[in-house]
């Protein structure tokens, strides 16, 4: 049987990458999240450590599932081609919508549960680049209603990823 | 406050079963594999509880966004309107494509976690309407990515609420 | 057939009222979590809507069962009745332990995916009697490991069953 | 900083073959639910290499926790242990319960949410094993409320392991 590397898929890696840059994230922006996440808990944690976390999680079919359909969607509604009341709801990021959470969740979930608190954590206060997307939405009729769900997705995966490698076993 | 049903959006009930019957799927079509899911429990089981139970899951909003996003992502993907690769994923139903069923989990977690068993099952065993829609992705180039496991996630969702109303105390 | 409250189980409530009582949390402690979590979005919320919504939650069987297993391990864990290494990662809320994240989860979900992100926070900033709790812990050799995030959850279950029905629709 | 395996706990691994053979459950038993669900789609799937990914499950620490929490919970039900009504609800493995399946969840999403598919149909058909831990439990008063889908939700996981790493990527 022909073997690819097990749940990553490299080729697809750099795609992912191009398509976050071009909806205004950089690999950067999330990695200081992460490192935001988890500095408090490792004295010696660095961005770097970060940023190869966050991106063996984009590695991750999984999350490049979730992280394609979701730009996919916000790009659909910035076109108005989605059809009514799907397209108000996306362009106005209506609160009671959780798609984009669950999106977030399958992402989160590939690093273990313990991820989840992160996401919930990071999804509401919006550090950094989160903030960034959240602004741009009211100010240029931008969507990022899955976007900005999938940045803190990937963040808490990375802290997790960092955690489960670097925490004492017990 | 202005109060809603909680949880219910009755309004949005008609679109979501007029959008349903577009793409091919009735109720009652839906309410067949919950009968078949529970029948064997309960004795007294009809086809038209299992119906109402249907319409009950069919109101919760929760349920009309994973509909509502599911049925935009097929009927996008059939018009061509996807940018690669999600395009060609979702046309050719591909088996490590894991956001069709984390769609549905919303819907089935929303009657608890019991029904991720008849959803698992049905999803493999594609009883009734989910084998018509099926068959009609092969031969006609209709993508029912994102439906097939809505419809299995509804049945199962309305198991789930059936067995709760009907089941004996412990 | 014989019709039972549909998911709701109303004869355990006063139970698990009173499990939650001799654990150290009142719903009222519960209701305040909720109340800091909508009074910034819904500017006529009261403290005993709130509660109302907590009681709604508790009256859940899915809830039921998760507060049940939740406060047994806890309980159990106090007693060392647990065998090795769960009785020490119990005892010493291990921080890659996700157990307690996804008993949780489930928990939340019955209020759909919006609930995700305020159990995160509330998971992770510990407001009110989850600070308490936190600290008993470490001071008196108790263990909340399970209770912690109950007690998070439900507050986050109820702050979407509140959002759900308050809140306007689209 | 010092490095473990990240996500994995090799140390914890016997430990853990250990205690799902006193269950009575091998690690073949398990890899042969997993041969069952992944050969009709891999010609040249052997038992053995279902037998790599069953361990390779097992390594993950996500997976172990949810199944000594599992394991733990049959065991003192069994023992008589838990307080009512839960001893009553885990002894006669009461069908409304979720907990058995949330937990079985955890370790089924760390392999992506494919696996979800394969986990509901085992645990609705129980082949192999399952079938007989479910019998055991009729006959001799033993309590597999938990093992059972933990088992399930083991070779589930496995066989997306399986997929992720054979199937042809698109």
């Amino acid at each position: 049987m022909s073997e690819n590397n097990q749940l990553y898929d490299e080729k697809r890696y750099e795609l992912i990458v191009e398509r976050l840059k071009n909806r205004g994230v950089e690999l950067i922006d999330i990695a200081e999240i992460t490192y935001s996440l988890q500095a408090p808990y490792l004295s010696n944690l660095t961005l770097e450590i970060c940023m190869e976390h966050v991106e063996r999680v984009i590695k991750k079919r999984e999350a490049q599932h979730a992280i394609l359909v979701g730009i996919e969607l916000d790009m659909l509604a910035e076109e108005g081609k989605i059809s009514e009341p799907l397209q108000t709801i996306l362009m106005k990021d209506y609160g009671l919508f959780g798609v984009d959470e669950i999106l977030a969740l399958s992402i989160v979930n590939v690093y273990g549960s313990i991820g989840l608190t992160n996401f919930g954590y990071v999804d509401k206060n919006k550090p950094g680049i989160m903030k960034k997307l959240d602004n741009k939405v009211s100010n240029d009729g931008h969507c990022h209603t899955f976007l900005d769900d999938i940045v803190g997705a990937i963040a808490a995966a990375a802290a997790s990823s960092v955690a489960h490698k670097y925490a004492e076993s017990l």
